[in-house]
């Protein structure tokens, strides 16, 4: 716990990667762009997925698996899919490796060369649409409701860990439908369990609405998004949900007979969220002290350090904490009993504090007399001594609390980051020294989105489901606009 | 249901494609060696990802997460590792596609070639101790206990469902550790936790052994097996546990300090098993009417197939089963009430029989009026009519019997299968009349072993590690030999 964290107020930046590090989640690996998630960092994705995968089943989804290749030629089908992603990816030209005859030691084969490159897919729309165009005859074969955990690869550049890293794990869900209503009622539907996810898991509120159409999914013909504010006041997209038409069922040629026999293309969704969003929920809620996790998402929720000089301490001490620890451990929860002897007990309480464990119970043997423990939530630092004979049941509420209040405390941060501005000066301005979200009139053009853009690095992050009517002009063009739209600097 | 399954005893290698068309489990995809894991066969494979994952856990492992590159020179570290895996592989030359100037669609940009190629993974020992140089100092950074559920590529020309593809599903387990004993007892003990997961889940029979030098994993100082015996006599590596010595720590230098402060290189495990488990299952226990399930392993437990002529009728049906099917749920099972009214009883009786589903439970109102309902088992094909009031005892008695006897059946069929033989000549003419496993005494040199896999295609499957001390000869060379070794022709 040498480590020193950066102040957020510092260098937010290096904050970031100093949590990363301080609480052992992530780093980058000697392959660029690739990063290697560490088991604790790993432990809070994997809460992450059983939530979110219980929700997909709920929902009515099956998991699937299909190839990690994808054959060049497919992702050419779509024209506007081709060119949101084969640009920047991983391909496979070669199927073999040989010993050099000329002492150049392991070298590609020339000899194998494949006839068709082959790409490391960077989303599966294509691979998957090839499939369902075999699955797919009548009415009577769909809706398919499909689902993927998978690794993708996008040739990043710039990357940081968990926000944009060449390789990185996500579901990709894939939807094949009768009609339009239907695929559209998907698509909502899997960003309300997004969005659900999001403030209910992660105790991070996100605003849902659409895309423009310039930073729509290569082709979607509507993308919904969940945008949640970081403390920096920067927006970070945390789900999207793509209502595909009949695009990648007319690339595949994949119909369907209807009940009078009339055959039609069939409609598509595809939604993901991705190990981004660990990215998100370190932003959303971490301080300078280190990790803070809302105790939905711990794998540890409750550290306990036993302040002890010997064995026959400790013993008394796990005795006397037994019958309590006992019932959290019932209660689903994972306690994790610290009587490593080698370490001081200020040591260990940097550590948990580090990697945000949401409680901590410090407890030595003139506590226990007075049948007391002193109990310190990690959100706020507060202690409080606890009467031993109803623990259980008051960090049971606690972690209740600890949830509710890092939602809450969240949401205020959203809800004053919001401001309506109505002069291209001000929002200049103003995005500058406060950033956060701007709520502004826009006149739906992608030549106005473009300047903003280049003028202020700010983007239109999505018109929101909720906006209501309201007669305005564009801050920039002063041509007419009928409702708000969000715009903010982003991840 | 129109499809006919092959009879094993006709073409049990197209019986196996059958079976896993006709219970929907996967299919060759358009990219050459790579397969689709279907819904029903991932439902499967995810039970089983589920409780093996709790048995790393319970031992100790935590999850964590590898690139799927692994930069070339990296493969040549361990000299023995690079002769095994550096050879048929998917290898990644270039980082951008772009549209051809000459109108040839889309092409790899020659601009982008990697300086060094990147090999996908075909295992990850080297890319993981890459990192472990990183992360181990001393005697306290140890042991290391990490597993990784991944895909991995080996390029297979000869491909077949499950059983060898270019691209499958696995986990690897990767140990490090202070002592070449406790890195022995993890070897073993992750042998045992597949060998267990094996024969009470997969209700699977296995024998415990090592590989023989020739057949060992590259890298390894003794490689460990469980070997299980398919209805054909063919025998099916169903899981291997490596222990890799100090190779791995030499080839990238990873050393430890000891209390002493003394250094020396750390020891390693790897172990491993993959959706080849799959193809195990379904050879091990289906019949000529479909896949054969056992309960702990089936996604759906039990198939209620309502006989009616109209929705009154079912109302019915459903009110007086709702306690008894309600009570099933609660002891954890998976019901599939299937009133699907354009579907005769006929046909969804078939369907639960491809599938593998352990009990269907047919119920009309005659039924319900004696109070009866008649069970059937997917494995016997017994039917029988259970009291009403007692269905959810009896059904969860039942599947835990079917479970019982499945594991039987095929453990009688194993050791059936195991004879001992000590004339070479009577050896080759009964590995090719019966199968099966043969005992016999082998000379312990790579000359005998390879002759006999050129005579007669078997191959030493393994040493057993319960094989008793007994003097002989080498059934081949006539040279002494101090045990017996398993021998069989094998997937």
């Amino acid at each position: 716990m040498a480590d020193k964290i950066t102040k957020r107020a510092e260098d937010y930046s290096q904050w970031y990667l100093d949590i990363i590090k301080i609480a052992d989640l992530a780093e980058h690996s000697d392959v660029k762009g690739c990063m290697i998630i560490k088991p604790y960092g790993y432990a809070i994705w994997e809460k992450m997925k059983d939530v979110l995968d219980r929700k997909f089943k709920e929902t009515g989804h099956s998991n699937a698996y299909f190839p990690l290749f994808i054959p060049k030629s497919y992702l050419s089908k779509e024209a506007s899919h081709v060119e949101g992603f084969a640009k920047e990816c991983a391909v496979v030209t070669h199927y073999r490796l040989k010993v050099d005859e000329n002492g150049g030691g392991i070298i590609v084969d020339p000899e194998a060369k494949l006839s068709e490159e082959l790409i490391v897919r960077p989303t599966s729309e294509t691979i998957i649409w090839s499939s369902y165009k075999k699955w797919i005859q009548s009415y009577r074969d769909l809706p398919i409701l499909i689902n993927q955990w998978a690794n993708v690869v996008r040739w990043e550049m710039r990357t940081r860990l968990f926000l944009r890293t060449a390789e990185f794990l996500w579901q990709e869900g894939h939807t094949a439908h009768a009609t339009k209503a239907e695929a559209i009622e998907e698509t909502e539907k899997m960003l309300d369990v997004y969005a659900d996810f999001a403030e209910n898991f992660m105790a991070m509120p996100v605003v849902k609405g659409f895309k423009s159409e310039n930073e729509r999914f290569a082709g979607a013909d509507e993308t919904y998004c969940i945008e949640a504010m970081m403390q920096d006041g920067k927006a970070l997209q945390a789900g999207t949900s793509h209502f595909l038409g009949q695009n990648f069922a007319k690339a595949f040629d994949v119909k369907y007979a209807d009940k009078e026999g009339k055959q039609d293309y069939v409609w598509a969704t595809s939604w993901g969220v991705s190990t981004r969003l660990m990215g998100a929920l370190i932003m959303t809620h971490s301080d300078d002290l280190g990790l803070v996790l809302p105790p939905k998402l711990a794998p540890v929720h409750v550290a306990v350090v036993p302040i002890f000089n010997n064995s026959e301490q400790l013993d008394q001490i796990k005795e006397k904490l037994k019958t309590e620890l006992d019932k959290l451990k019932a209660a689903g929860l994972t306690i994790k009993f610290d009587d490593d002897d080698q370490k001081r007990p200020g040591w260990k309480f940097a550590e948990y504090e580090a990697k945000g464990v949401p409680v901590r119970i410090a407890v030595g043997l003139r506590d226990l007399e007075k049948n007391q423990v002193e109990v310190a939530r990690r959100d706020t630092q507060e202690k409080k001594l606890y009467d031993l004979n109803s623990l259980s049941e008051q960090v049971i509420n606690l972690l209740d609390e600890i949830q509710n209040s890092l939602y809450h405390k969240a949401l205020k941060m959203k809800n004053e980051s919001i401001k309506k501005v109505d002069s291209y000066d001000e929002f200049k301005k103003r995005i500058e020294s406060e950033g956060g979200f701007f709520l502004v009139h826009w006149d739906g053009t992608k030549e106005t989105e473009e300047k903003i853009k280049a003028d202020t690095k700010a983007t239109i992050r999505c018109i929101p489901l909720d906006a209501v009517a309201e007669e305005g002009v564009c801050m920039v063009s002063g041509k007419p606009s009928a409702k708000r739209v969000l715009v903010a600097k982003a991840y």
